[in-house]
């Protein structure tokens, strides 16, 4: 885990993130404590220039507009054309048609470096089909199955995928054909927080852009990063509960999702910012 | 209060906001907070599909655009359509023309369940007029006046009406005529943070959602659960505050409006969520 | 400072922000935080009619788009015609032309008051030219270029300009010809926190609406105050260090870049609006 933070405390890349109105703030903040360097454009008219000056592009497809998705267009041109790593977060892409015809063109033009989604969102992907229940899905399909879609999704868009979901798993274009991981950990609290998704691609995407040579890795290391910081703040949060439970007052503070959401991007700080 | 928080819990709502940009990220964490799921869309050409899966649809005119009025005209419509409750927050309906005659137009065309609003907007939404002095204005007016008002509201649109302020109103379509109550408590300091109107419109449309069969008092407890989350917050902060008294260095430390924003959200959850 | 704080708790100022979808929440939260009240609405159909109730108008060109720009427009020609004092924020002006070009357009039909940026920000302004290395530039040059820079600016202008960094410097209209000042203090951890110079652009904003007569005074304050608000929250923040370092468990808790984010508006809080 250590060389991949390492450099991206050296490299410090500028990450384009075109990205959903609900966490975009999230997003900024959790990219800074990475120690990547987020810009948020969201214009199509600067895109071609915002995109040009990044080191990587994150792409996703939450609360999305039509002039937001015209802007992905050509940011995904533009990295395309100078070699800049983009992944992809597949939001709700079951949701709409909207959404899901935005994402088969992108993906039929584009090649896409990393693609994210919880199981719904990766099977309707797949199956170019709608996904029932909203944004998120219960994943109650067993490991096998899991691993063998995210091999497929893999190979058939030559890319890194992410299938989200209490464990996590990860296959890819740098590995051994079919090779597949799994990354456990994390917290139950973490569903409970709009946009641990969401914030979890902006790592991704700065993981990778400053590890190219090594996109699986780059990947993996995120998705531990994440689980962890998820366990560190959950850790803070207890501790200091039985800290404070000699006082009635202050029994419970700090307890709850809100305060969660913040230590969650602080525990990322600590992990890859903070001199051990 | 605990029967239809046990309903929230049980059912899950999903709920489709299209709100303002500036609390986007705090209504979706408070409606986690209280057992809903969010979904926070807004372009008009995924509007059918997405509030057709919901359980509830919160509209709040903030920071309005016309993409956003259209998204919410015909998300407004599919819920007629499908019978899902609607929620309507009148944030500064008085300061412009754009905002009251998208709101005029609305209530002309779809039966809303709860409209909520201060003083001032409400009695804007009455008069069709303009109300002075901007999105906040101190509600001086006597009770008597305010619980008439409520009842003229409930009537005219035949809906449950919130009008907001020090104390909060509540009128309804559910109970008998010209029924309204008062919902008190509360902290002074909930005006400090922004937004606290727009997360309670948040909860007001999951609390529905979750209790279609009671209207009135789904809404009435959201009302409860905000005042009563203020409190809580306050308390939070004021035993830290003593806690601390010890050390200067930490003397003053969370004692702001910014910390107090995720206390709020942090008791929610914990009035609602965590095991008793 | 107190005379300037005293201005804005007595009359809490309306302030109309057009600013960008990262920072939104703590601009609004910010300006909450020290007293004025905030209304942040976007489109260009309600422009006249907000911005001519408010008692200032904040610009801000991140995450700029078509829309927002033309509702800029309307603002400022509002604002100008009824004397609204109207900070311009260059967030990444020398990222694209699309910014730049309605910065120059902007500039050459509008007079700004207080205009605001970072080095490269302000040298693109002034170069009518491209900044390379996107939003955030390590400013090299020395003090004596910097005071030179702001001095032109401001005569060009004829306003009060703000160049920021880890020492910001001032220098205006309302003083003396080629009077420049440094404001110094801060935190390096302010860097780590998204949105740090929008929230100084929204007190500034403030601070000059409450304090028409003294730009250069009111400015000058915000500037102050944000510099010690980032000292003040990250004293907090060692402060809760040192007294939990007892227990292995919460030792490392609330320290990271988002509890700082809220501690820094706490902060300003503190510094306005608390009982001394």
């Amino acid at each position: 885990m250590d060389k991949y933070i390492e450099n991206l405390r050296t490299k410090s890349p500028l990450i384009h993130n075109i990205t959903n109105m609900v966490t975009i703030n999230d997003v900024a903040n959790i990219e800074l404590a990475c120690g990547a360097r987020p810009i948020m454009a969201m214009a199509p008219q600067e895109m071609e220039e915002v995109t040009g000056i990044c080191d990587g592009l994150n792409l996703n497809i939450g609360t999305p507009s039509e002039e937001r998705f015209e802007a992905m267009r050509i940011a995904a041109r533009t990295a395309q054309k100078k070699g800049i790593p983009i992944t992809l977060d597949l939001v709700g892409v079951g949701v709409s048609r909207f959404r899901m015809d935005f994402v088969q063109s992108l993906l039929s033009e584009i090649k896409i470096d990393v693609i994210k989604g919880n199981l719904s969102e990766i099977k309707a992907v797949m199956e170019h089909g709608h996904c029932e229940g909203g944004v998120e899905v219960t994943d109650e399909a067993d490991d096998a199955y899991i691993m063998k879609l995210a091999c497929a999704v893999a190979e058939k868009f030559d890319c890194v995928v992410v299938i989200t979901g209490e464990t996590d798993y990860i296959a890819g274009a740098d590995v051994e054909k079919e090779h597949v991981e799994s990354v456990t950990g994390g917290h139950p609290m973490m569903k409970k927080v709009t946009g641990t998704g969401c914030q979890l691609s902006g790592l991704i995407c700065s993981f990778v852009a400053a590890n190219t040579d090594d996109k699986f890795g780059a990947v993996k290391t995120a998705m531990q990063c994440m689980k962890q910081a998820g366990e560190l703040a959950a850790d803070d949060m207890s501790g200091h509960e039985l800290e404070t439970e000699r006082t009635t007052a202050t029994r419970h503070h700090m307890i709850g999702n809100a305060t969660y959401r913040d230590r969650i991007i602080d525990a990322v700080y600590r992990i890859c910012c903070e001199p051990h």
